[in-house]
């Protein structure tokens, strides 16, 4: 085996509680690298057809890149993939903490666990060895509980623990897995499968150091990033929701979405940004494994919300989804909701969503308090989003209907209700603003997964020179682009960003670690050893890509899926886009470019048969 | 300006005795590089649409690249551009020697030359000065005369001349200009286009060391050549026909063209293989500006053929063209014909192919004694072969006809003769085999400047595991694929390397250095200093590609011109690929893939507006 991989991949066949190691060699990891590449393999390899998102024959992949758990900022991660209950396609998502580098550390690449157990169980990894242990007094507990009971009863303070919480366990449509207490990886529904196959927790502890190729190599990137610390400070400031200036200016570009992408304007956002977390609740800053970044908040609120400092703070998509989006400018409020979603495992995004949407519904009497078992469900209502955010974890009352997600509680409430709701494939949209940042939309529709921000573009960051800029200089991008343009050129930069982005989710590293795409290369060649380079990374990319697109094209998904919802073909009701629309056909033309840069066909968007012998692609 | 380039084009104005300077800025340069980006650009924005190639308003374009003249192995080349008078489309020839290094150090990046002088003339260049000046003393003499007497007169025994000797007069459709006496920008008859603007010669010298980023790097780079002596031994002691396991190997892989692509058979390589010249008429090897490598061959013959040492010797594509494509085993005769074609600027290639092309119409009775005024122009003829590079030269006789290049003289002659044309867009084919290499036929008709072989792929390198293979692993090619293989893994494959080529003929850097892109990378990053990668080479030649394809479908070739000669598609008579032969269906589906991976019409070949866009050309 090259460096970087320990060559196993452990298979759990729960139905079965049966486990077994599959080898893979050196090709077959230069091939997909790991991470979102092993997930795009395997989903389309061994998922049959059609299956049920929550039935027993999905699949649930925890998979490794190279990068995991080396002595390097941004290697503590995991890529987490299934078929999604929220979009019925490919399900990916990454997620930071400690729990990737421990698997590593334990002497897996990998993890795929398949049927369903009877009863609950957890799994325990440690040191090559695997598990399967009854979890049913698991069952029903928070995050927390659960991490305290499995190290209390493994006898390890430092066993890694990622699971699920009750919302998870309830097969709500959007529950995450919850790496440790902080950590989510949050989109597309993989807590239900979790939850689906009666496993609460996989727990793991390893002790096994990966060797590197050029450890001095990867010494000096290190010392690199910690030489230009201008790079990442605002992130040690002020974490994600320091960005861009931060969401004061936010507002002020009309990024951040507000009351349900309706509106603009958000004069209270100085109560909810980041400057305002530090200012106030803030107690201080942590970092994932290896990273002297520290960008994760820990906050402390005694009252009127009492949040335990264990599930960390909001990030910028927690303060924009259940703050600005639901109207809300109740700090402490949202710091709990926050603590709430990591405790039963709900991914924040989608959960502010569905509530902004259901805000919408009941503002316009799509919804009545009799729906809501009384709660008056307006914009603003910081109390009304707490409540519902039990109600999902329940499936109770209101809560059941939204527990299925934006898309189909729309479906099922009628009347219009489907105009409210923002997502694409039923995946929730998060908290960036298409009608400012026009390849945004494009990454929006054309991303296997739904409308990730993560493997797209934020295309003010290319609209002027600067930072952003120079990285992709290496790529041939040589001059600004302006935000709301989507002609070829930044249609092709979009590919350029996209297929950045999942290369890191191949490796599988951190997505704010301001390396640029030749010192990502580096870091591929200094792990493992390999003579390799940007151009083979962005090969491995759009494999992985092309793959997924198989794989929901196999599900039923086509390109007139690959929409945005209407609303952001209108102007904002108010705000800097208020007289600012996203063109829809300008949108099929970029899609058509892209698919035609991706090898695919211009108009359906299916992989064409040569494209396929090209990548590999059997 | 960034290091690598002195930002100033000459211009040179024949027809007004005109000289002025072109300032090019920095985006200019990283966006076309150099060398064959700049021609690229030039013809395609400078020249009007059917214009005669061998009339005034045809510019001929000499242009250095960021490489050129810095203290490295492979930098002492420059490029050589025009609308081609074999071709009648874009014409593009590569160089080594000095001459390159020394514009580059007299304070150039490239010369256009426009208009035509009214009488012979040549230029002298030194120090960022320029004058027009006198050559009638200088008409018809050869290339050896005519830089003896410019350095007599200029007082300066070091200055570098580039020019033609009476081929490129005469208008030979395939005459070449000479960098010195032994370097030929051989290909596309860029030497007729000079002579047609009365232009005998370019005088260069320079003082002016160009300064670059990273010194240290380039030190270093060229320090691991040296310490690889075993990726380029063969070259430092046969030359280019030391390659692939020599000409001997050649035979029986079948590569090499034997009586006009005819036969595979040919007994007597031993006699005009690298070995041969080595162990009977080679003196020394010399070498190119800066460069350890010395894979030049210096040949001596008294008798019976007196070869004057200053002409260098043959390589392999001269002793294969002279030799055995025209079934001609006498090693001196060969030599002489090299001297001759060195001393006249004929390229020894389409010269070979053209004497072959005859030798067959002779044996076929399309030509006869009457025609050839007495000559038995029969395969295997030295003394034919001597004589007819003379009448070629002086245009006279047959020497009229075959002047004019193969698919010319086949249409005059009729009677089926363009059978027996070796061609592609008029551009003789040279001396590797698309029946054993399957992608090099791709090569022969996709490149915009004809069937060259350099710009191409030699398949047999990558059909097992080897130095070739290991070169490409950065593009993602980790397994070998079969030479006669043409599916879309060997297409992109193909584009890799074609583009790989190109951009080397961008910087201008030699073919022959074995540096992987990666570090071709690293040299362009140490040269410049910017933040590069193969991406953005890549997409440069890209665009240098796609604007010579613009070019070509200006002038009126279209994707039905880019085909193969027939033969091809029959087996040869005899040897290894006596039962093989080039599918040309095969061929049709893998141009359609590469206009497609190219971002042109799948069954034009026409570059779509949204790719032009993508690029950036207007």
């Amino acid at each position: 085996m090259p460096y970087g991989y320990d060559g196993q991949i452990l298979r759990v066949d729960l139905s079965r509680g049966a486990i077994s190691v599959d080898a893979v060699d050196e090709l077959f990891c230069r091939k997909y690298l790991g991470g979102a590449g092993f997930v795009s393999y395997f989903l389309l390899k061994e998922l049959r057809q059609g299956i049920a998102p929550l039935g027993p024959e999905n699949k649930l992949i925890f998979a490794l890149g190279p990068v995991t758990g080396v002595p390097l900022p941004g290697s503590g991660r995991n890529c987490v993939g299934a078929k999604s209950p929220l979009t019925g396609g490919y399900a990916k998502s990454e997620v930071g903490g400690f729990w990737g580098a421990e698997l590593k550390h334990a002497g897996y690449d990998a993890i795929i666990v398949e049927g369903k157990a009877e009863k609950p169980v957890y799994l325990w990894i440690h040191d090559g060895e695997a598990s399967i242990r009854d979890a049913s007094h698991l069952w029903g507990k928070n995050t927390k509980e659960t991490e305290q009971i499995i190290r209390d009863e493994l006898g390890d303070s430092l066993i890694r623990v990622a699971g699920i919480g009750p919302a998870g366990e309830n097969l709500v449509r959007f529950a995450c897995i919850m790496n440790g207490l902080k950590d989510a990886a949050g989109r597309g529904g993989t807590g239900a499968v979790m939850g689906s196959k009666n496993l609460k927790a996989i727990a793991v502890r390893g002790h096994k150091r990966p060797e590197v190729a050029e450890p001095e190599c990867l010494k000096e990137l290190r010392q690199w990033l910690l030489a230009h610390r201008e790079l990442w400070a605002s992130y040690a400031e002020l974490g994600t929701a320091g960005g861009g200036g931060g969401m004061e200016a936010s507002v002020k570009t009309g990024n951040i979405p507000v009351r349900n992408f309706l509106d603009g304007e958000f004069p209270e956002i100085g109560e909810i940004s980041a400057n305002a977390v530090r200012d106030t609740i803030r107690i201080k800053m942590e970092s994932c494994y290896a990273c002297p970044i520290r960008c994760k908040k820990v906050v402390k609120v005694d009252e009127p919300y009492p949040v335990d400092p264990a599930y960390g703070g909001p990030e910028y998509e927690t303060l924009a989804s259940l703050g600005s989006n639901c109207g809300i400018s109740d700090l402490k409020a949202i710091a709990k909701g926050n603590e709430l979603c990591n405790a039963y495992s709900l991914d924040t995004i989608s959960t502010g969503d569905v509530i902004a949407f259901a805000m919408e519904c009941f503002e316009n009497g799509l919804l009545t308090t009799e729906d809501t078992g009384g709660i008056e469900l307006r914009f603003g209502s910081a109390e009304a989003m707490l409540k519902i955010i039990d109600l999902i974890t329940k499936c109770e009352g209101i809560g059941d209907l939204l527990a299925e997600g934006t898309a189909r509680a729309a479906q099922k409430i009628g009347k219009g209700a489907t105009e409210f709701a923002m997502q694409v494939k039923g995946y929730e949209i998060p908290m960036h603003e298409p009608r400012l940042k026009a390849a945004l939309g494009l990454g929006y529709v054309v991303n296997p997964h739904g409308a990730d921000h993560m493997d797209s573009i934020h295309d003010t960051m290319y609209s002027e020179p600067g930072q952003a800029l120079d990285r992709v200089k290496p790529l041939g991008i040589l001059e600004p682009l302006p935000a709301d343009e989507l002609g070829p050129r930044k249609v092709s930069l979009f590919r350029y960003v996209q297929q950045e982005r999942i290369i890191r989710d191949c490796l599988v590293l951190c997505d704010f670690i301001p390396y640029d795409i030749e010192q990502v290369a580096d870091i591929l060649a200094a792990v493992t050893g390999w003579k390799t380079g940007t151009v083979e990374m962005l090969r491995v990319a759009e494999r992985t890509l092309t793959m997924a697109r198989l794989f929901n094209i196999r599900e039923g998904l086509t390109a007139a899926d690959d929409k945005l919802p209407n609303r952001f073909f209108q102007p904002k009701r108010n705000g800097v886009l208020s007289t600012k629309f996203y063109d829809p056909e300008q949108l099929e033309k970029a899609k058509s470019y892209y698919y035609t840069l991706m090898g695919w066909d211009a108009k359906t968007g299916v992989p064409t048969p040569e494209k396929l012998q090209e990548l590999g692609i059997e």
